[in-house]
């Protein structure tokens, strides 16, 4: 066990629902707050200097020779989802602490300053994920604040205020797009592409978005016992299809890249004797090429559309979210191929599917991504997790690249 | 608007959820009692003397010439599920009373007693449906009584005393085989089949029974953006698979009259950005023969191993219900195919494709059914829609069989 390692457990102890096996710690919540000042603790003891923003991102500022000079930000988030494992975000930010100690312990003197950060509400209590890091992005609206609710109808805007924040100060929370000279974000892959490639590093070269849709199709919820096979309008056989359909042509795709999943499936009335009269599916297509993503779309649209005709069913169509897919910057690219090289780790480039507070930050400032295998691929589960060699192997080669962005 | 219309419509005022848009009514609630009292009344304006049985089966008796002779039996139920239409049931208790009134005004003096029933409990307010008509035929145990719970827990054994039956007398509610001579059950088709035949009358041949089983895939819960189309173990489109196959199948049966139903799909984890790892399916497969319904079930459950084998999944197979289909008595099929030429009335041979509480009874005494037209082929619907005309010819064919079988 490295002190890294120490670490990330005593914060997995930050647990509203420890009886579920995983790690249930949603922002804004008196657990959340509490995990985020045993951060500021650590930060603290790494000497860095710390401020809680107006929407509860913490920062941790390691200044540099030229103060006043554009920054390198990095971090992630401490929030989870319901029941996931210790490691998402987490890494990211209890390993950054960590890269700091080691540039200290090495005697560097940084020219920019680094600032360390904790970003809010990556996780989605409010529906919208991402909530901290699109507050520094000045992409949140005060309108938003009472507009987004969690599960129990909490707004945001009134889980700021029970957690001791002003909603009416969000604007503070917007960082100048010139402040900052490059955003790198230390996470594990969520995905198995690192163990399937053999590679200890992954050097995100875009972060994919996602498009996503649901898709209604109508039939008639006629009786199963009594409706011969040739007299039904089935809304789930015709949504089989469409399933089918999404992996065909996602596989398909112009970029490899591409994936096409159906995560969400309602069928209704849902009971074992009545044909499915309708069936909603929320579909999500993510690619770091939006060309080839909105293809891929299109051509499940397109297969829809005729199925539901073929069948004698109604499709609807309703827009969830179109992200725009973010490059990350070449610059960043290279500080991060450079500090691998450096510690002998083998780094292969890839594009990150699933979307981080890194992406939302893109548009506005340089970004780059350090992925570290995560077991099996296994993400948002209790069994998530990523072991000690190579969390070590990720915090040198953050520290390497924050030495070279900094200087 | 006939008198059978008008008590149709009247019944449909006892409703525990009349905001809902249909009719409420589920069995043993203080509602179902009520009506089950306004039909005793127009049993007893009918000139039936009139019983509860200790499950609370409704029994009103018209005497024969020959009161020991083996009796006709013909009703339905009146308890509803939640929120269907006003049809269902209770137009084959309620036409068996006007068929009673017209032999009557005929001057109809039977050999044999005549006994009208409303069957308690028909739907599964229970999990299990035909309760009544399970008592009835001696297929309940006393700790059946117990274990059967509603969805609020309540079980049939509590709801029965607090109806003011007393449990223990359950046995007293058994019918000696040999105290009846036939049963007919007039009921709405709940299916499209006869709209589509433009027959009137259906004279049903056989039951189909289900067989019904649920099938659990699964796979692994991964990133929907992190894990590539070629490393993913996708729960969901291999259940889509089986769906369609199930489809398939069914259509390709030696029995023309098979039919296979997925009624309910449930995704896990469900949620957008997550690949579904378990996914189960609700599988429905009925025929009035029992070999074409075995060979069906088994050619579904071959495909989903084999794609569950091909795709990297684990399956189970988990049974629900396996019924015997039950075949009507010739006798009674050619007394309702005599009644319904005698009216001129277009009636064409089918199979039931639902189940019905003639089904349960059909082990023990000869059976026959008389279905008519449903609009639309919809039931457990609020839309459930069968017009005077067809209601008024059901009615008169089921006259002429009662007296028919009676004589």
């Amino acid at each position: 066990m490295t002190r890294l390692d120490d670490a990330i457990a005593e914060l997995a102890g930050f647990n509203d629902d420890p009886a579920a096996g995983g790690i249930t710690r949603e922002v804004y919540t008196r657990t959340y707050a509490a995990a985020l000042e045993r951060v500021a603790g650590w930060m603290e003891e790494a000497g860095l200097a710390v401020r809680l923003d107006a929407v509860g991102n913490l920062f941790g500022r390691w200044d540099g020779a030229e103060p006043d000079a554009p920054l390198v930000l990095t971090g992630s988030h401490v929030d989870t989802t319901l029941n996931p494992g210790r490691y998402d975000g987490v890494a990211g930010v209890l390993g950054a602490i960590e890269a700091v100690r080691l540039l200290r312990a090495d005697g560097l003197a940084p020219r920019r300053p680094v600032e360390l950060v904790a970003w809010a509400g990556e996780e989605p209590r409010f529906g919208t994920g991402c909530v901290g890091s699109r507050a520094a992005a000045g992409a949140l609206r005060r309108s938003d604040l009472d507009a987004l609710r969690d599960r129990d109808g909490v707004s945001m805007a009134a889980a700021l205020r029970d957690a001791g924040f002003d909603p009416d100060r969000l604007g503070d929370a917007a960082l100048g797009p010139r402040t900052v000279h490059a955003l790198v974000e230390l996470h594990i892959e969520q995905g198995a592409v690192l163990e399937s490639s053999g590679d200890e590093i992954g050097v995100v070269t875009a972060i994919a978005a996602p498009h996503d849709l649901t898709l209604v199709l109508r039939g008639a919820a006629t009786h199963a016992g009594a409706t011969p096979m040739g007299l039904r309008r089935d809304a789930l056989t015709g949504a089989a299809e469409v399933v089918l359909a999404v992996e065909r042509i996602a596989r398909a795709s112009a970029s490899a890249t591409t994936v096409g999943t159906v995560g969400v499936v309602r069928a209704r009335p849902g009971a074992v004797n009545v044909v499915p009269g309708e069936v909603e599916l929320d579909l999500d297509v993510r690619d770091s090429d939006a060309g080839a993503r909105r293809a891929v779309v299109d051509g499940i649209l397109a297969f829809a559309a005729d199925a539901a005709v073929r069948r004698g069913l109604q499709l609807d169509v309703v827009g969830i979210v179109e992200d725009a897919p973010v490059a990350c910057s070449p610059a960043v690219i290279a500080a991060v191929e450079a500090a691998a090289a450096e510690i002998g780790a083998r780094a292969g480039r890839m594009i990150s599917g699933a979307y981080h507070d890194a992406m939302i930050l893109g548009a506005r400032v340089p970004i780059g991504m350090i992925f570290v295998p995560s077991a099996g691929g296994i993400s948002h589960h209790p069994d998530e997790f990523t072991g000690s060699a190579d969390l070590d192997r990720g915090v040198r080669v953050l520290a390497g690249t924050l030495a070279r962005l900094a200087a």
